[in-house]
């Protein structure tokens, strides 16, 4: 049911022609009536037109409608593509009867080139006239490009229910304040803006921002979270315990589909879990997964089912991470492969072959002191992936 | 001629038998008699065992010889690693009549298991004989790993001359104060301890700073300089014109080897030549150029001989590097292919086509305003890079 599943949404999702695949390429999520909306974005300094349109018009409390195509990005375009991404929510505006400012836009696909909007305006009848609140699994799969498969997620928390869905399968490192990740997260709990935005920032950004599947911080990353109310009851008050039930809700859908996107990456077979405890603090751990996570030597050697702790001690030695070397102990799945400046003296290379044969790998590093854990979620790297991004132009 | 062409230098290169393949694997360098040496190494905070004795040797202003291996990097082996380059530092000083600790140390190979010091020991008697004025060449074999070519340069300066050889084809980014990278410059130029150590910062350390094959520094990442002084006349003191006559020599035999390390990169097939200029800061314009050259999108892009300058405007607009993004003009080769916040409006992707077809790739970033400039050298990311990554623990 993805976004639909809360009460007050209806989602659609329709060929428009942008995708020479001719697959679907233009997704449109919409609240029954105004709903309270919260937004986080890429911080990469060239963000897309739909990105800077949908920061600015966040500044309101509420929306309406995402309006979401695949097939270009509408990144690096210059002016024509600020107004491509006015005409194109203007015209999914004029066909809701919403104002256009209530009209948030998202973009995915290949960078630059020409982007047709008469194939979106021709196809704003059909998307809207198909609005229907079982269309959460079109609106999922309209947005997708190289994903092979539609990520989604759901929850009932008590009186409420909260639904996301997800596309992302290459230049994925969301850095939120975030990658083209776009993720969409609707509940029909009635929030404030303010306790929605900071829902996103505390339960949404770090399930994210765990996620590299290549290290690249795309122009277009997008997390917008809608929240219709249409359960009704009360407002639910940031710190109540109801807030508390909808982060974790929200959290553990936002690890799921971070999982489920580097899962489903170019080309990979396998998923990486980097677990770093003990550290210094926030950032060292985060640092050493994700020196790990995006190591090319670490991911070609998981590819390989190749143990090589060499190479986990070389991503974590150069990572910049405070840490005392001789304290730092690694696991790869339960074998420890290192015991501070040695390779641990008993590492078990047969047990460490097996574990690297299986489909999610996990790796533990203990820095021996320190009250701070990170997670970092990533995957392999392989033919595969090298021949996708060798052939297609993202 | 490599690191025995300046006077006062012999070298040799033998098979220990450290090396399942059976080729080459301990090499010597040897000054006539004392050398004034200096060396920068890498900044990994696992340094290798031959890393930490050489470091702690350079502290005193001369050494004799260098002691290099392949096949093991004696790296991650705690004390028992430390022992072993003591050993066979020692066994090198013993066959040439000089003080332990007289001999400097490098190894390349894998990380962690078992380094046959016996096997060593007993090569050494045939490597000391074997010293010899041509030697360099045997040397430069020696120390190579998966290189599949010997990476050498020499040049004249005035009445000096000045070799060089060098090995590297992946876990290669050298950051320095530097990868298994191994680098070894000789002259014979007199110059003091302090000299020869300015010269190798001035010179060498940006010279090798731009390399990147894989954005993975390694535990291992050597650069010694040895000067011999047998070319005879004054002492070459700091900023005189022979000085700075060697500066350049030194620099460009380090772009040069640092290029023919990006040529023999795993897998390499196209060499990426990244410049920044105008940019705000030496900083800023390296951040830029290294985020170029590091991206696996471009990487890939450049192996499929894909243009795709969206990736460019990706790894630019997420470098953190500052910079004004309506000032920012890309080339590929002479094409240019972004212009501020678009791309170029005619961008001639038939041009482009041909660029990224050449062995060499030209990418160049003008930042629009500032007096940085910097440059990154880098490869492509090749089938065949996944493949010896896969199959090969290093």
């Amino acid at each position: 049911m993805s976004v639909t599943f809360p009460a007050g949404f209806t989602a659609n999702g329709v060929t428009a022609g942008l995708k020479p695949s001719g697959r679907p390429d233009l997704g449109l999520l919409a609240a029954d009536g105004s709903a309270a909306a919260a937004g986080m974005f890429t911080t990469n300094v060239f963000s897309a037109a739909p990105v800077n349109l949908t920061r600015q018009r966040l500044q309101q409390p509420t929306a309406r409608a995402v309006l979401v195509n695949s097939g270009n990005a509408n990144a690096n375009r210059g002016d024509q593509g600020d107004f491509d991404a006015l005409l194109t929510t203007a015209s999914a505006a004029a066909a809701l009867g919403a104002e256009p400012d209530d009209i948030l836009a998202a973009s995915t696909g290949v960078i630059g080139g020409t982007m047709d909007t008469g194939k979106i305006q021709d196809a704003m009848p059909e998307l809207v006239a198909g609005l229907a609140a079982d269309g959460g699994a079109r609106f999922a799969e309209a947005i997708c490009t190289t994903d092979t498969v539609v990520k989604e997620a759901q929850a009932e928390v008590g009186p409420y229910r909260v639904g996301a869905c997800g596309k992302g399968a290459a230049m994925v490192e969301p850095k939120l304040d975030l990658a083209t990740m776009l993720v969409f997260f609707t509940t029909d709990a009635l929030l404030s803006t303010a306790a929605l935005r900071m829902l996103a920032k505390t339960a949404l950004k770090p399930a994210f921002e765990q996620l590299t599947i290549d290290g690249c911080t795309s122009t277009n990353d997008t997390v917008l979270v809608l929240a219709s109310g249409a359960a009704g009851g009360p407002k639910v008050g940031t710190g109540s315990k109801e807030w508390n039930d909808l982060a974790s809700a929200f959290r553990e859908m936002g690890d799921s589909l971070a999982y489920q996107m580097a899962a489903d990456a170019e080309g990979g077979t396998k998923v990486l879990l980097v677990d770093v405890v003990r550290a210094r603090s926030n950032d060292d751990a985060q640092v050493i997964a994700k020196a790990i996570a995006n190591s090319v030597l670490v991911k070609t050697a998981i590819f390989g089912a190749d143990p090589n702790p060499g190479r986990l001690v070389q991503a974590i030695g150069s990572s910049g991470a405070r840490f005392d070397p001789t304290k730092v102990r690694v696991w790869l799945g339960d074998v420890m492969v290192m015991d501070g400046t040695s390779m641990a003296a008993s590492y078990d290379d047969a047990a460490a072959h097996i574990v690297v044969k299986q489909d999610e790998i996990s790796v533990r590093v203990d820095c021996g002191g320190g009250p701070a854990n990170a997670r970092a979620i990533g995957c392999d790297l392989s033919y595969d992936y090298v021949k996708i991004n060798a052939d297609y132009t993202t």
